[in-house]
């Protein structure tokens, strides 16, 4: 097992579904990749948060085996603030207000013990923090890292000065054709594995995910693998989707230490696995309650969705 | 192999896409699907169309095996037209035009040998004249239904007449929902299977295709299965994409005539090849250079797209 360190937001988000809302409830980022990765591995976080950031959030994640001590408590400031609404097809966040509070402030500087791990996950956060966090890693085993539209369109020159030190880029499929200027996937994605990294998964919301290699990447070939999503009956709140994902995916990567082309099959299912469990109600709610032998339940019931054998031949 | 009867549009097509255009070109559901299932079985169309329709277009269905003996030339008629065109994301079709022409009139008549036909498609047309042909036939082991919004908002009650009589329905997304009154996918698909089908193919564009099953369903349960689409490079024109979909899914089942789940299961496989191979050039034209070597080794494509290991117990 490796450990994992991750950067990214730890907020209070107040968001409305067709299905209920919440007010300053916990979020972030970072909170949902490294809830979603504890199932799997030992997990750091570097971030911060304002001291109304309520104490029993972090005895969550402590109890969760998460370590907290690099999340700064910033004195006089405020906890990261998102105000966000989805619509009946819960495809898209209609983000209504967003409080950068501690967050504006906040230098990463890391400590002997966290540049050593060797899994990092940049979360979705300004790529300008993105890299300084990078910058003083010890040479991780594999770096990957999210972005959003925002990004993209506002910090380009910044976004790519990271992603071409990267190994893996998480996205989705309108962030993809974004960043290649291109609006078939297949060639969006290539083009984007000539920026930097190896490997690009890209998230397809209640569709799945595709994982692309670049030629020869980890040395395992070049073929992509398509992961499925489990249709879900009960949809509450899609916030925290891909970042769970990702705590799914890389959690495993660093809880196998295995980057080969079958347990790259199987991170991409346990991702989306994690983010078909944190759909399922508000907040980290649905993560809460979670056992391990529910994910592997949701991994068996993965395999029966997709499972074919070919024809034997007449 | 069981033979396979399709009532559909026997078409001139005029499409522009941002790859390109074509003018009066050979389209419509039953050609697409006659000529997908062609590489799998027998096929007989039933259908009309006017007496400007080309006589080479004939040909191209009769070199394929497809018997044309009741498709009817009607004379003084002119052959069904849709316009349209697709944007750069190629997902929706605007429909400029549509002059039904021959099929304004058409009341199918089935002589004795295409009443036995064991497999039955109505393609997407009024459902006034599928329940037409569905009244006709001696009880089919399989009969599968097409259908469009333009039926479910405007001839609703005669959908419901002909969906009622069905083994299968093949829908997309937006149309399940519609017609289900339900937003999330997997509860609109249960409510849609008490309608009278035994399963439902919806299909996702360029991610796929779910059948779901009603409890029992053919003696086979009731656990849904996904197919992948194959990422395409070069998606030049959409239309014909479900027809042949459903031409490569319905048409291997009659080949085979083996609704066992592994069997159902390739047969969604199958629909999803020859749906990857209709969008890659306009009207029919990847169709007419195809090979069933190609459509296999696409099979074995999708395979290595979704294949996974669990992983062994610790």
């Amino acid at each position: 097992m490796a450990e994992l360190l991750v950067v990214g937001s730890v907020a209070l988000d107040s968001v409305e579904t067709p299905f209920g809302k919440v007010h300053d409830a916990l979020g972030g980022s970072a909170t949902y990749f490294s809830y979603a990765a504890s199932f799997f591995t030992e997990v750091r976080v570097v971030g911060a948060v304002g001291n109304d950031f309520p104490t029993e959030h972090l005895e969550l994640l402590r109890n969760r085996g998460v370590d907290v001590t690099a999340l700064e408590i910033l004195p006089g400031q405020k906890t990261f603030r998102w105000t966000g609404e989805y619509g009946f097809d819960l495809n898209e966040a209609r983000t209504l207000d967003v409080q950068l509070n501690a967050f504006a402030e906040f230098k990463p500087k890391l400590g002997p013990v966290h540049r050593k791990a060797p899994f990092l996950f940049l979360a979705n956060i300004d790529p300008v923090l993105q890299l300084e966090v990078l910058e003083q890693m010890d040479k991780p085993a594999l770096a990957a890292l999210d972005t959003m539209n925002f990004w993209i369109e506002g910090k380009r020159a910044d976004l790519l000065r990271v992603l071409g030190r990267v190994d893996v880029l998480l996205i989705n499929d309108t962030e993809v054709k974004m960043l290649a200027g291109e609006k078939n996937l297949l060639r969006a994605s290539r083009k984007v594995l000539t920026m930097g990294p190896q490997a690009l998964v890209i998230k397809h919301g209640e569709y799945g995910a595709t994982i692309f290699f670049r030629e020869g990447a980890f040395g395992i070939g070049k073929h992509p693998f398509r992961a499925p999503a489990l249709p879900i009956e009960e949809v509450k709140d899609p916030t925290g989707a891909g970042d769970s994902f990702a705590g799914g995916f890389i959690g495993y990567l660093a809880a196998t230490n295995d980057l080969s082309d079958a347990n790259m099959r199987r991170a991409v299912i346990f991702g989306s696995v994690m983010g078909s469990f944190a759909v399922e109600k508000f907040s980290i709610e649905r993560l809460m309650t979670l056992t391990r032998a529910e994910i592997d339940q949701r991994m068996r019931d993965m395999r029966r969705l997709v499972a074919f054998e070919e024809a034997l031949p007449a």
